[in-house]
């Protein structure tokens, strides 16, 4: 475990949970305080502050790194050159060009390389993906992703050379492999049109970005990120597709709803921005965020020799979709997605022609009473006319 | 009343509801058997298929237009030329020229023109709107409209010539109303970003968009609307405010929810797409949407002789707006909305800019054991760190 | 208008509520000072601190009692005495023998009388029994109807020997009345099992009480009040039939949530209990409540010369049932509802009685590869039993 | 594992789930086919229909029951004997005296017991239980728990023989422990009123039950269950406390909302009852209702020597809650819980008793305008009230 920030916990407590084969042998930190102190509180053997000490130690298989963003490479070079699986936290590399190397020093390599984008693994994303792959709603239209709080908690984050940006790097990356997991992953991101800017906060980097991603198929996927939302985590997803709609909530409204008058002064949930009043824990972080189910994934792939759900060159498109976006955002129109496509051909969304009467039929609805109304279109004439119809309508 | 639609049934109903004062006496639809059948259903005197009849009768006080887009106009006209009250239905027109002409007809006449925006009077809206007058949320920075359903009953709405466009003008004129509402009516709307496309249905029209509004203020309005949407009718608003955020549901989720088997085959509820499982109507349709609250400001403005809400000047902007959407979707970048402002200047969001210990503070945040984490920037350095603080923080 | 506390404020709003037709003309207090205060501030002509002089007066048609319960009695002799159509407020008196003394009192005079329960008038309420009135969830079995909230404003509320009792009496008298409704206003309450403790507050009466009402269908009427609830005003209703399900919430979850850091000291909601942190306010508490629809029923009946939805032999029944309720919690045994009753019969709730090969089927259930699983039973051996049917099951 | 049924699927799914430990290496089931059927499909070693030989197995560490209600007691005596662990499942017997031969065998053998209480063991209560010891609602007053749906799949469950009677056993020995788990382990129940019907189905046993117990603390817990619920499965758990609330989902609104059309005809949800419009699925079945976390606390207690939260005596106590459940159904009164106890004593719900100016304080409620008003009772006189303080009321 390369990293003992918020992420290195999450990814050990999910390492750890519950009846898990898995454990973390070696940690790393850059700080000798708190490698120790995370070595005593998770129980592991072995604590250094000598990054190619912890990877190329005999008791690491598997090098999981979480550290800032500007560290990855060189953290996946050493951790390539010793032919070790490999698991990076994202988002993969401030920018393709980054990601691009990390790509080819794995694929050099050989090594296996799971990409930890925990969000594409939370269990309403793996039930919501098997229902549209079941066909219940369609084909995808739209995806709305929205990751919202009010800012990061490690100072790391806000210094943009560091980061590589602000929120359009920090959770815009969940957003965007979100969306490419609806909208289906041969469904190449074409071009992007992205909004940002910095409405509150001191820095230099947005704090605010809105964008908008066409995908092959006309598909439209819209991300939203902030750093200044106030009321907690807002993590949800939309999905529109041409014969059903999914709404998730996967954190502020999930069937849990907690009223306290804060009486206690102790500390009742947490990311609530209050200790008082109403508050919307969910029942086990862990889980709800994906943890446990990515790491399965990671290990059981690692194990069967198969690629996981989330890979490196997942990461490096991420990667050129956020780096579309802020061309984007400083040119004011939509820029192409500058990468190199693996993905195949995608088909176009399924538009609906069928005919009535010898008319074009625009609209069918069902009336109260059983009947059905058409809205017709005259293919000669142009003109629009409604038309009621007993019986089940086109079909009959 | 001046049609005899969907929109002329729910204006009727509204006006006759409870135990208003007001009524319908005089009712004009292009068609003589509706006009009649209209007049029977809701016990207006006269019935008339002649426009300018209907509106110069003597027991016409005031002209309610629920008529197509392209025939607003001419209803205006004939209406400011009798010297009669106006209320007009929305879109004000089909673009901003033909809304400037109309706008110029009641101004040049001096007769009482009031835009009938529904969705700007819901209860909630008009709720939201007060909290945020008193600093509920602070700056605004973000508002958020979606209007989406299957798409309209009526034909003419799908003909981009009588209609003036697709869902942008049918529902985004509701969108960029409320979002104008929320960041202010004296914040101008400068540029607007806009996608739009046709993805199921077989019209020239678009049948979905997404537009980003800068306003004056730095604040970012969103409006998305649908002609494809599944499973109903989504009416949500939602405001990012520094202080504080709004989320509200018009429709589709409003504490009302029923499942039904069925088994009757009777009709039970309105705008569900499906006759069985779970629905979730409203429960009071005419309330819930704006309808009541809407006429009871339009009357009580023309009897007290000041401004209603909403008036044929924001129609006009609406259209502006709508304007510069259609020319961003063109040109695939952001276009200025070319409005003659009355609106005045707005301030910018206000931003935060608080010092600790001679270092920038990014952040401030509570820890559960009551001290507080302060994120700094270091003003020479440009070093960025965590600091653990007791007490109150910066305040202390 | 009778009583100038929080209800007198709430009918008085409602009556000049937007475009309505009905005023205050008159106001009686017992203090002279809110007789004044509330005269000017609402615009009533006449204000008073004599009662019978503000029944008696010729400005006053309809008498509209909002007075503590324990004065009901003589209000109601004195305005019948006086022939005036008489409004009033929920429970109609203390308990069951009072309450027929008052209705005695209304019909020897032949006056028209209203019994104000605002809860039964809801729009969503109105919506739902129209629902089950077209069959949406079959036969009724189950209501439950919830109010709590952490007690009345008023300190009369608190003394048993005003009130007649705790929030059995000053909540219940909600409930009974909605799930008399759901039932069916034909369905005669039988008997009463009920739970009454003090568990909290330094009272006499009770604060807290959960009731069961069987009626004569078979049906389970449930009521659930309380004085001590946290969290604001708990209104909620959920209604189970042999075809489908209704779920109500009149106040805290309505899709309207809005988060605040109270930073500006500012008053944002009604009824939360905290002025910062996530708050559910209703759009406009006089529609969501039922006051505008009561009235607007109570007027137009007595214009019509119809008996309105609500009448004082209903307030009479939520009487009968509360003292059962009083005398089940000291008995701690289902006690009988002891009411004269009009209502007449009630058919009991429908039973299934299908038989599949001979047998009779307890239960089917579609799988989802479209086959029927039934559950039956052996009407010899009594044996139950699986079997997987292809087709349309029992139907086919 | 003993039994192959859904609960044996999900038990063994849950066993095998993700990274886990632990493996079913022996099956038996009743009937051949379906062991062998069992075994292939989840890669059990050994499948067998002798009990005796599936429980004394070498490889065979821990017996886990997953058998219908009348074998509990046959499985777990050959099991003592064998000296293997015991995992039983929900509920331990049909009656208490059953359930106390039970624990008298797995007591005089010695041997660990866990009762599978999957319910108490969900994400959302174990983190509800940790806020309630944390003091966020303060003293627990109410629970409710419900646990409705159209009744069970298998033919057993509505044999009143086999299965010891309806719903409240099959559903309500859930409600009673999650209840227990919420008022405290050593809150002993003391008495109980039930009410029981057959509303629906044609059987002998009840298909509705209410009940309400009574605890040492004078905490009442209400259990609701049904097998005639429509729309789903209803797992709704509400906790009132004097300091808070809690509103648990388990299953129908937990953040995931689907609709469709249901065009494909492919199946797209379980428990749904429809397969379109609307549906709520859970992410992760096994997850959400407690699977998971249950056998791994199971599995560590049994690994550390410790016991687990749901033991025998557990299983012991919520059947002699349902024995009293019967006996008050039967004869109509509160029933005392005959269990023999050993949680020891609780301590009573803390009453409020301050005063204000010599006076009892009744309730203390803070206005707008930053005041707070009091309401009071004088001692002496025994008359009620109101007073505005300014300031921060009894506490200054």
């Amino acid at each position: 475990m390369l990293g003992t920030g918020l992420i290195g916990t999450f990814y050990t407590a999910a390492l750890h949970a519950k009846r898990s084969r898995d454990r973390v042998g070696v940690v790393y930190s850059r700080s000798e305080e708190r490698a120790t102190r995370f070595a005593e509180e998770w129980g592991v053997a072995v604590s250094t502050t000598d990054l190619r000490e912890a990877i190329e130690h005999p008791a690491t298989d598997t090098v999981v790194i979480g550290l800032p963003n500007d560290l990855h490479e060189e953290a996946v070079r050493i951790a390539a050159e010793a032919g070790k699986a490999i698991l990076c936290t994202k988002p993969l590399a401030r920018n393709a060009e980054e990601a691009q190397r990390i790509l080819e020093l794995v694929e050099r390599a050989g090594v296996f390389a799971g990409y930890l984008e925990d969000l594409c693994y939370t269990p309403k994303c793996l039930k919501a993906v098997r229902s549209i792959q079941d066909g219940a709603v369609g084909d995808v239209m739209w995806v709305r992703s929205r990751e919202t709080h009010p800012g990061p908690h490690s100072a790391w984050f806000w210094d943009a050379e560091q980061a590589g940006g602000g929120p359009i790097v920090d959770l815009g990356c969940h957003c965007i492999e979100i969306i490419r997991t609806y909208v289906g992953k041969g469904n190449r991101p074409v071009e992007v049109m992205c909004w940002a800017d910095t409405l509150v906060h001191p820095i230099e980097a947005e704090d605010n970005a809105i964008a908008l991603i066409r995908f092959e198929s006309g598909a439209i996927g819209q991300l939203e990120v902030s750093w200044t939302f106030r009321g907690g985590m807002d993590l949800r997803d939309e999905v529109a597709g041409t014969e059903g709609t999914i709404w998730l909530n996967n954190f502020l409204r999930t069937g849990f709803e907690l009223f306290t008058s804060g009486g206690t002064g102790e500390y009742v949930a947490e990311k609530a921005e209050t200790a008082s009043g109403w508050l919307f824990p969910v029942g086990d972080e862990l889980t709800e965020l994906g943890y446990v189910d990515m790491f399965a994934d990671m290990f059981d792939s690692l194990d069967s020799g198969r690629e996981p759900r989330e890979t490196f060159y997942d990461g490096y498109v991420v990667n050129g979709v956020i780096d579309a976006c802020y061309r984007s955002a400083a040119s004011r129109q939509w820029e192409p997605v500058e990468i190199e496509w693996r993905g195949g051909k995608a088909r176009p969304i399924e538009r609906t022609a069928r005919e009535y009467d010898g008319k074009v039929v625009i609209k069918e609805e069902k009336l109260p009473d059983g009947r059905v109304k058409l809205i017709l279109k005259d293919k000669t004439t142009g003109i629009f006319e409604d038309q009621v119809v007993s019986g089940s309508g086109v079909a009959g």
